[in-house]
């Protein structure tokens, strides 16, 4: 029933997470062919009660869980930690999203693990990290967003907060944990050791500041939000056509001046404010007026075809539906289908890493109900239940 | 001159990376102790012209090259192609993000690279992928992230278009490209053979959707975007103090019930509009309006202290200033400086993947000027210049 193979196919992970951060980055690992294995405690994951539902089943968790294993052991007992050491033994990689201290607690300290496990690769993924003053402090998404600055980066000044419409402050720990994970099992090849890997996630938002820590630092300004505008380059942001947006990246003088051809504007191209690149920026806002009074002339579809047959960077402002049906997300198979008994449960996103000489699945299994696997996998790494 | 020792000390990548997508992920590969080689056209990376400046120098491209090498080499000209082939043949990883047929045009296709060197590993990351109907069409950031329905879902209904104000689509794109690579490093381990990696902006667009698209898929309802508010658990969003706003986020009923004890509003325990999450989820405008009023008589500091010590998740809309100067940041080394012979010259983003047993250096080297080693490069691999 195996749906993926990949450049990770002889990967055991132990999966501990909870929510998100760990289990994306657990589902971008199984995607690349990785065993991953679901440990749950008795109440199982939480994200298992975010809706929308399907018959009683999140849809929430089945996105992110879909193709993993399941099985409970109450880490608080004795004998179920037993099992679950066992399973480490045969495992690569264990990871987990628990707030720092609370493994220590369960008397699994990554130190202690580490000892026990030398070749074993341990990821730890939280909020603030396993050290800090904050170490201890709970985490959500909105919450690193927030902290972080990229909310500060995010929208129009003088209106509500914004933040960013999918929970990047999981998504980005998720995938540099995976990195993490895959440098150290890089490492391990020649070492023969493991490594323990520690992911914060406000760490993370910082990571992904792009330049506004360096045009912070270089002109001690502090950086605006500016609603669709880069801060670096111009003209690059969402223009309002007769009927509705587009956006437009002249991301240098040769596609401005492509551009100004097709808007029938060749004037603009030696103004002395437009002619370059640092010019453009000061003057975005007039640069925007000029811009789109020409572009209100006509619908958006006459603009982005005009535009792209002179090969500028240009593009609707999609919603979800119009995005996942473009005939280019559907011919790299990024929408892939989750199922169950060959009956079809649930689209979700694909794997957006293509890898050739490997198939690119058009199917996951769906997610496991809690416990699903539990007799499987003790079979396989032949432990006794108790 | 190595100012960082990591899991990935042994790998040598080349570069043919320009502006943000894939410098971003020779970056971090750098940042795990890779030698990264950026080999340039002779006009250079066109990020190099993208300002704010220090002294000429472009923080914008320092911020991302920062501990890279740079070499200049023509390769549209045979002599210094040869150059090239030879260093590709000292090389684990070759990294590019020119649009597909580039590479082909220059006689460097990676088919007919990856059968003279059958241990390479190429990754291409471009906008739309290798293949499909938009293969060949150019994108920048703003471009895919509008197409790929991440606009959609940030900012408020009825405004403007909000872009996420980093560059999220070329970051993503660049983490994935990470993954991919060091994917296929542990596949080679056991088979000796390289792989090539095609990644395409659009699709990471598609993969950090979060639920957005299981979402849609099982209401038929196209997702919307919700200012601060997440999509599937309340209350998680930004409130108004009596000052400023804080985010809030209670991600389960058990911090919704620690949340109503410090606002004094035990009665909305109990309440049937808000006692689930589900039920908290429909009537979240509802909700927010009864915080709102009462977290209005006092100032953010206040609230988040108390919320704090009832274990709240809490946290202040910081900007890039505040961000980049809390404790828990420093303490994390997420701000590090670059430094040219002992004189610091920038502040920039640190590395999120602590790993341990490696320190985590508080320095980078700055960025190379154009080719400008050159001449260590050639002679650390025997190769003699034209």
């Amino acid at each position: 029933m195996k749906t993926i193979n990949g450049p990770l196919d002889k990967l055991i992970i132990l999966d501990l997470t909870r929510v998100l951060a760990g289990p994306y980055a657990t589902m971008v690992l199984s995607d690349l062919g990785a065993r991953v294995i679901k440990v749950e405690s008795p109440e199982g994951d939480d994200s298992r009660k975010f809706g929308p539902f399907i018959k009683g089943s999140s849809t929430y968790f089945s996105s992110l869980n879909r193709n993993k294993e399941s099985i409970v052991l109450n880490l608080k007992i004795e004998k179920e930690k037993k099992i679950f050491l066992k399973l480490l033994s045969n495992a690569d990689v264990l990871v987990e999203n628990y707030r720092p201290g609370v493994l220590s607690k369960l008397g699994l300290s990554p130190n202690s693990l580490m000892k026990k496990f030398p070749k074993l690769i341990i990821a730890s993924c939280s909020g603030f990290g396993q050290n800090g003053p904050w170490k201890k402090k709970p985490a959500y998404d909105v919450i690193v967003q927030a902290l972080g600055g990229i909310m500060s980066l995010t929208g129009y000044e003088n209106t509500e907060p914004v933040r960013v419409g999918s929970s990047i402050g999981d998504i980005t720990a998720g995938l540099f944990t995976v990195i993490g994970i895959q440098a150290a099992l890089y490492h391990r090849n020649y070492t023969n050791k493991g490594k323990h890997i520690d992911i914060s996630m406000l760490d993370c938002q910082i990571a992904i500041l792009e330049n506004a820590i360096s045009r912070y630092d270089s002109e001690k300004k502090i950086p605006k939000k500016l609603g669709s505008r880069h801060p670096s380059i111009s003209p690059f942001e969402a223009y309002k056509c007769k009927d509705d947006y587009i956006v437009v990246a002249a991301g240098n003088d040769n596609l401005f001046k492509k551009l100004c051809v097709c808007l029938n504007a060749n004037h603009l191209i030696e103004n002395n404010n437009f002619k370059k690149n640092n010019k453009r920026l000061k003057n975005a806002d007039k640069l925007k007026n000029i811009i789109e009074k020409i572009l209100k002339k006509h619908n958006s579809l006459y603009w982005i075809r005009k535009l792209e047959k002179s090969g500028v960077p240009v593009g609707k402002v999609n919603n979800i539906k119009e995005a996942i049906n473009l005939k280019q997300i559907k011919s790299r198979n990024m929408i892939v289908k989750v199922k169950k008994d060959n009956v079809i449960k649930l689209k979700v996103a694909g794997n957006p890493i293509k890898i050739s000489g490997f198939k690119d699945s058009l199917y996951r299994n769906e997610a496991p109900k809690i416990n699903a696997d539990r007799k499987k996998i003790l079979e396989d790494f032949k432990i006794k239940d108790i």
